[in-house]
């Protein structure tokens, strides 16, 4: 089950921690963009071959450190077909590697669609009489506007096969309070009410350790509305997102989590990826060691989240 | 502009019409799946050449008499990167025919990955020191529960290059009430406040017919919340989901228009991709004719519309 895996993970390296990959083109050091835009053309091709090979050594550098990475499918989307072949082969790579893979592309639609999407992500395809895996991840991230019909399949998904999702609450995002923070007649914000329900749906796909596989989004960026949730969503893990380039503290992190320790993954990006940009690393590793300033950077964030755990 | 296309192609068919290509392979005639399956065997790669086919030839039979299509992504993405494939080669085909592409994605994200999203779909993507599109469609569908900062990115290539969105509102699915029913201190419910968002959103892309190129996604199977709908998105034209197979009738779906006939595209999926399989239509065309059953169906939807606008 998704939850065990996870928590087995964040155990035995005792790191709470997501790698996000969002490899935006500026992101990734010119000696590999320049060899996969020669082999590969300055096209999409190139771009997806420049992606992969960055995500690759970066998961290479991680994956003893790191319990799961975390790509952002919307980058790459961006790279079309190529693009999506980068995905496939990120996810595939990183899973060979030990790690689990999160897909955060905050999917949501209604029944028959969501199951469309579930099938993509967590579960196979049927065609004719066989079953395929069309992207294989361990976890999605979901998005709750629509109601129940729009996450039942993801729930049976995860029932069925141990899969996972993050039900986006309180985002990290400036704006996240436009819709989420409305107060309802009942006195409760609209991220509690649907704290709420993730809380109902959570019961489907609990795991051994008390905690799961219906997790929640809950942004570093908000720790006060993240110490609420906490409470209401006592089974549920919270994928944090927020956390560095975005502002928000490894203190601010630590409101998500519980007095054992467990309870929520922080989840990093930029500072990951762009590590080797940093004043710090920059002359240390020079940009051919973007993956060990990577690595470097991980493993700072680790201490940073279990200083603030105490 | 994607407003001053959609209403001209409107005006030209008389018919406020989407078709929604959402193949799901039980929909497709078996003399088109066989060929695909025996020529590229009975994987991704059959799978969606079967649904490229019959998309193609749905869209010859329509592409005179219905404005636009929508292909919903989920059911693109379920088949891997060959499924990506069959909805970038539909997306293609439909605009060298003439018609308008409105890919059903529901995106949303925080702003820079929003703005990925816009890239793929909308706008272009940036390499180096070319900008290339990746799926070059005219308009998406996207989840408003981030706020404005998730939605500016695609305002934004609104504004820029004259694309469009269709923002969800009230869907048409049985628990949309779930979340967007949920009342607020003041008094409205939550799809009214994401509506007044959407009116105030708006003006960002005002095309020359008083309509804006944003847009609303708001379900037929709730008419009564569609006028109350209509009266707070003036400026916005309504995309709507659940018209026949879904429940909703035309009587309802003309809640979402204006007195002038226009503000507003309905969309139906099943009942024109599958009318071959009706009793009605299965003896006179055979799955053979599944196109004729298509159009015939169409033009049916049209007459149904137009009578309920009086």
């Amino acid at each position: 089950m998704f939850i065990d895996k996870l928590i087995a993970a964040i155990r035995k390296y005792g790191n709470p921690a997501v790698a996000g990959l969002d490899p935006k083109l500026e992101y990734i050091p010119s000696f590999i963009r320049e060899k996969a835009f020669s082999e590969y053309g300055k096209g999409f091709e190139g771009a997806a071959e420049a992606i992969l090979e960055f995500n690759k050594r970066l998961i290479d550098a991680l994956c003893d450190i790191v319990p799961a990475v975390k790509p952002q499918l919307a980058y790459y989307e961006m790279y079309g077909i190529d693009g999506i072949r980068a995905f496939a082969e990120t996810c595939r790579y990183a899973r060979t590697r030990g790690m689990l893979v999160i897909a955060d592309g905050k999917r949501s639609d209604i029944g028959s669609t969501a199951r469309a999407y579930s099938d993509a992500y967590l579960g196979k395809t049927e065609i004719e009489e066989t079953a395929l895996p069309a992207f294989d991840t361990d976890a999605l991230t979901v998005n709750p506007y629509l109601g129940i019909d729009g996450v039942q399949p993801f729930i049976d998904e995860c029932t069925a096969s141990g899969k996972g999702i993050f039900v986006l609450v309180k985002t990290s995002n400036k704006s996240s309070g436009q819709i989420q923070d409305l107060i309802t007649m009942d006195g409760k914000h609209i991220y509690e009410k649907v704290a709420e329900l993730v809380d109902e749906w959570s019961a489907a796909a609990m795991g051994r350790n008390g905690y799961s596989s219906i997790g929640a989004v809950v942004g570093a960026t908000y720790p006060e509305q993240a110490c609420v949730l906490r409470k209401i969503m006592k089974r549920s893990y919270f994928l944090v997102p927020g956390y560095g380039a975005q502002g928000g503290t490894a203190r601010d992190a630590a409101c998500a989590f519980n007095d054992d320790g467990l309870g929520a993954v922080v989840n990093a990006s930029r500072s990951i990826m762009c590590a080797w940009k940093s004043e710090a690393w920059v002359e240390k590793y020079g940009e051919c060691g973007f993956d060990h300033a990577a690595r470097e950077e991980a493993v700072r964030m680790r201490e940073d989240i279990r200083r603030a755990l105490g």
